[in-house]
């Protein structure tokens, strides 16, 4: 599901790039308030929240309940200690925000309490995707209560009530509101794919926090690679002492991740692929491999031959015995075996397992494989585990309890629905491919107009959001999973109908600060990666280009810079993020300004203001691009910013004098972003679209000063499409 | 050594504050453009570089060692594990710096490799005092060659190569120079205190590889206190489990620390402090202390009565066994027994230990607690430790193998030394107390004039930087470690000689930016607490003033700011930073500026732009103070920065147009700082003597106008004296 997933997804989906730089252009004004919009005054019923994922239903009130240092937490019902370990993490949170120290436990009246947390019971031992995850919330000015059936709802609605924290000069306060909320789907999850490249524990650690925080419910954790074998296994240590590198998770460690993601309400299912994706396992064990050997930890990057060989006895007696193993270590009910990508090559070439297909009538590698699967499967129920696997599973003869994961979209899973199998939604949420985040927000698991009844639709369990790790390192991995991911965990928890990008992009800009709170570094790793790559403290024209810069998308930025799994990751493509917010700003800014015909006025300052900056970055950063050749690459990104700034300011200055300019300079300019909009260093600036907006408005200032703004508005979209020669 | 260091630390050493006000405003203009300074150009013999510790010996040459894609590493010699771990390490720091991918593993022919390394054995196993830690680099246009007599020699050495790698538009390299280096005292420690604050494990590992960084080699784990027993006892699991809330180090844990300590050639000394400093042992244990009990966990700051019982054998009987885990637990030859502080108030109080001291004839608390630490001798003599203690164990009777920490100063030390007893000071090291780097830096163990002989000042071990922790968390903690305490592990390696406070300013910066590889927090987490108080991304305002402010110093924060060790560390003050960077380049400038008499332009528009950012970050911060309750308290400050700007305008203006102010201009600007320097928030504006400055030359311009420059400069000095009314 790796190499192949472009394609099948911009068929399955439309997303063409064009479509992509016109998603990124269309936020309007306001999300560009939405930096300092924590503190908007409470007003009834329709007010703006904070709140992401978007509860089932939300009715504020007027009022207010204020949260001073008298705040506390009392509890009706039961108060199991995991219960107790999420309110004291709460507490923690709310004094760590208002800097109050507030009182520590509970409070032993629940009448007088500022807060009460009512819950039915303490939820199932081992989480379970039929955990009831609902609650409701009722603040009022007087006090907080939280119901819910479980100690599970209880920790989702928590997380509510600090997304509704908020503030003025009278004190911190919770808005009076009427929350009832529960999850559109039951299976929300993320994978990390801890392979490619190791995640020590505490970066786990923190991203079950933020997970938690935006009411994700499964850590998939991508165990096993061709670049990788990373978990202990005590029956065949070889597997992590040969195929690690020496970074694998202790089984003491995984128990560990399994309890602090369960005291969050979070299932953990683990994922050992075979029989592709398999190198790592057969350094330590050739044996089971479909060609003889020896074989070395993969360092590159892509889909590979080495395959497990399906046709031997002694495989299965392996399986058995270290699945055995890794059912009674991970207790979630589902165990996923991956099964993608598998290309048959080892198989082609094996004689012997050419017979063996031969023997048993088995016409094809895919049916090969199914055999297998169904092996893996006699196996898997032994061991109590319901099997899951990728899309290439999903073959004819494939039993109907196996569950799909698919890479191939709604359409794919909605087949899979109606012939009876679950399924769970990855392609669109592949966020490693560094889309914008209004293009995963778009991706339904099942999109309006499906045509699945009520019973299929059921099989459609949900989705999960996956960053393969081919370039992330442990400080990078956080800017490529948030804020980004919180968007998807909107769309797998909110109604289908929450889908107001502008407003996401607002409420998403808050949550993305508040997630640092938990020890996420997305926001502040990059000054330091910048300060690094610079040499010195004087970081702010990298800044500059770094801000409106975003890597390039899909699997381009391993054809347009070469690494292996052992390079740094450490350049200006690793500081960059996806999704760059001062671009975003940008385009709503200069769509805002064109909008404003025939005056032109709104938010030119601001246009011109940054597009001088863009020009007075350039010979600053000249100078320390010469300093660190860390940077060399950056030059003609350099270059690239500076022409940027002086078209749209040349354009600028034709727009506000209502004169046009000759054919030739438009022409030029045009050409001349042409040659921008090719990636330098695997980085692209996702600005360009605006600036040629500028451009084309500029050359056809005339005309268009005749049109009213509602005319004017309808035009600005057309004026994105590069021109015809 | 808690309390009660200031005063004698101030009586010993002459810091009156006045001194220190003086200090901040020494460094001249070099300092500067220290941030900018990580290029600077080779050139022979006395160039610039950035090591610190300075070696005891460099000499550069002309040339440079290019290091680019096949720089490569080999070793002639041995290579044990940790010295290929170490060179494995520094590797990946080269990779990170210069994204570059070099080759894995060592290369075969040292002939022609870039970089040989070559040791003569391995090391102690346990590291010790005794390790020869010397080593020689010698680098030439061809070749890097680093020898040592083992590998924490050569460990040492890898620093400071990381520490030559520069930088120029022709690629990376290291400058050609000759170094023969070894440091001036064998024991160079930094004391982290984890029991007033529990700090996880991954705080204490990235502050190990700082250490190492900068060349330290003790970790001294301050493991017991009042508020907290952080490490497992098998042997009496009360300990910890009734005295840590939860938040303590296992075994293992520990065990971890130790080997992450040692394949860094880093020792962990733990210390177990008693008889005082106990409350939190007696949770679990209350019949090991002079009073009943109960007793629970202190959550104030301060000195406490509760104390062990020294007059029963069962207290001995306990810490036998105790010690004994402890001392088989922890390899390193030295174990600390604290003995600070204990009042004896328990005492005092208790008949039966009073009957029992005068049935011994033991006349006072004093000699009750060497009476206790004689004993303690014993047992860790059995258990084959060396005992070391506070300066309070210092006492007529103790003898002489037990070691002196010493909190009260380089007097007692020489004191302790003369009479044959060794010692380590921490006096003038206490980094807690938020003193500039400058004033640590200034402190010597054996100072310039020493009186002790060769052989006693074989006594003087060396030092430890003290980061006691009733005030950081582990967001924090960094910040008050780093980067001074590279300063102090300078004075404690490099030669007595080397005291240019400018020069270490210019090399400390550097210093600072570079330890963030290593994942310190101490530059980053600044913006994001800011973000988290602002509740939004726009902080510029908030910054400018953080900047110029710094906590209020020795113990006056719990004063002015009463807290426990339960409350949020997350206000302004945690934000702001020792040893403001921006506080010093002000006021370099305004003295540059002043001493560019009679024309006064040196500086003037960077003085100008300083003083104007203050005044117009004021109506921002209003609005966002509003915003934010938690930055209520800020308010004040917000108005006094606006102040200082703009009497630093008015006196700029009186100075550039060479026209006087009248007196009561003077008078009342000179009152407003009065008022001004009253810290608010617990925090206050260094820039406030530069500020005065401006003011007094601003009205005596004609006068100073007549001084030639070098008057002028002598004049500067008197001129931050406050007015004698």
């Amino acid at each position: 599901m790796r190499t192949r997933i472009y394609l099948t997804f911009i068929l399955s989906l439309s997303f063409a790039v064009n479509a992509a730089a016109q998603t990124i252009a269309a936020p309007t004004t306001t999300a560009t308030t939405a930096a300092t919009a924590a503190t908007a005054v409470v007003a009834p019923a329709q007010q703006q929240h904070h709140l992401m994922p978007v509860p089932a239903s939300v009715r504020f009130n007027a009022g207010r309940l204020p949260v001073g240092k008298s705040f506390n937490v009392a509890v009706r019902g039961q108060a199991d200690p995991r219960l107790q370990a999420g309110i004291a993490r709460f507490l923690r949170r709310i004094e760590g925000r208002t800097v109050m120290e507030l009182s520590r436990g509970l409070a032993g009246d629940a009448a007088s309490a500022t807060f009460v947390v009512e819950t039915g019971g303490a939820g199932k031992a081992v989480p379970s995707v039929e955990e009831d995850e609902s609650y409701t919330l009722e603040v009022s000015d007087r006090q907080a209560v939280l119901k819910s059936a479980n100690t599970v709802g209880a920790l989702r609605g928590l997380e509510t009530f600090l997304q509704l924290l908020d503030s003025d000069r009278d004190g911190y306060f919770i808005p009076s509101v009427q929350i009832q909320d529960r999850p559109r789907f039951p299976w929300r999850g993320l994978l990390i794919d801890v392979a490619r490249h190791y995640q020590p524990m505490d970066v786990l650690k923190r991203n079950l926090d933020a997970m938690a925080a935006v009411k994700l419910n499964v850590l998939h954790w991508h165990l096993t690679e061709d670049q990788g074998f990373r978990i202990e296994s005590k029956k065949f240590p070889r597997l992590h002492t040969m195929g690690s590198d020496g970074q694998f998770y202790t089984q003491d460690e995984a128990r560990e991740i399994i309890a602090y993601a369960r005291e969050r309400g979070i299932r953990v299912v683990p994922e050992f692929d075979m029989p592709g994706h398999a190198t790592a396992w057969l350094v330590g064990h050739p044996e089971l491999g479909s060609a003889p050997g020896p074989y070395t930890i993969e360092r590159g990057a892509g889909i590979f031959e080495p395959a497990l060989d399906p046709t031997r006895e002694e495989v299965y007696k392996f399986l058995d015995v270290f699945l055995g193993e890794m059912a009674a270590l991970f207790p979630d009910s589902y165990l996923h075996i991956g099964g993608d990508e598998n290309e048959g090559k080892q198989w082609d070439r094996n004689p012997r397992i050419q017979a063996f297909m031969k023997e048993k009538g088995i016409k094809d590698n895919h049916a090969l494989q199914t055999y297998f699967n169904k092996r893996l499967l006699t196996i898997l129920k032994r061991h109590g585990k319901t099997m899951m696997g990728w899309d290439e599973i999903f073959q004819p003869d494939l039993p109907q309890e196996v569950v799909i994961h698919s890479w191939r979209g709604p359409a794919a899973l909605a087949e899979a629905a109606k012939k009876g199998y679950k399924g769970v939604l990855s392609a669109g949420y592949y966020i490693d491919l560094i889309f914008p985040t209004s293009q995963h927000y778009a991706v339904d698991p099942i999109p309006a107009g499906s045509t699945l009844t009520d019973a299929e639709a059921a099989h459609v369990l949900g989705g999960e959001a996956t960053m393969w790790s081919e370039w992330v390192s442990p400080e990078t991995i956080d800017s490529r999973i948030w804020p980004r991911t919180a968007a998807i965990a909107e769309r797998l928890w909110s109604p289908r109908e929450t889908t107001d990008v502008e407003d996401m992009y607002r409420r998403l800009s808050v949550v993305s600060l508040r997630l640092e709170e938990l020890g996420l570094t997305h926001e502040k790793n990059q000054a330091l990666m910048l300060r690094r790559l610079a040499g010195g403290r004087d970081i702010a024209p990298l800044q500059t280009l770094v801000s409106v810069v975003e890597p390039v998308k899909e699997y381009r930025r391993y054809q347009q810079r070469p690494q292996t799994m052992l390079s740094p990751l450490t350049g200006l493509i690793d500081a960059a993020r996806p999704d760059a917010e001062a671009a975003r700003r940008f385009s709503a800014q200069v769509e805002g300004l064109l909008s404003d015909a025939p005056r032109f006025d709104a938010h030119a300052q601001q246009v011109r203001t940054t597009l001088m900056q863009w020009m007075s970055a350039a010979p600053e950063l000249e100078a320390m691009i010469d300093r660190s050749p860390a940077l060399h690459e950056a030059r003609p990104l350099a270059k690239d910013l500076a022409e940027l700034g002086a078209t749209g300011l040349e354009a600028l200055s034709y727009i506000s004098r209502g004169v046009a300019p000759a054919a030739e300079w438009r022409d030029a300019r045009l050409a001349a972003l042409e040659r921008i909009a090719k990636p330098k260093a695997a980085l692209e600036f996702p600005v360009i679209p605006s600036v040629r907006q500028l451009v084309f408005a500029a050359s056809e200032i005339s005309r268009l000063k005749q049109l009213t703004p509602a005319d004017w508005r309808a035009q600005i979209k057309t004026l994105s499409t590069p021109p015809r020669k």
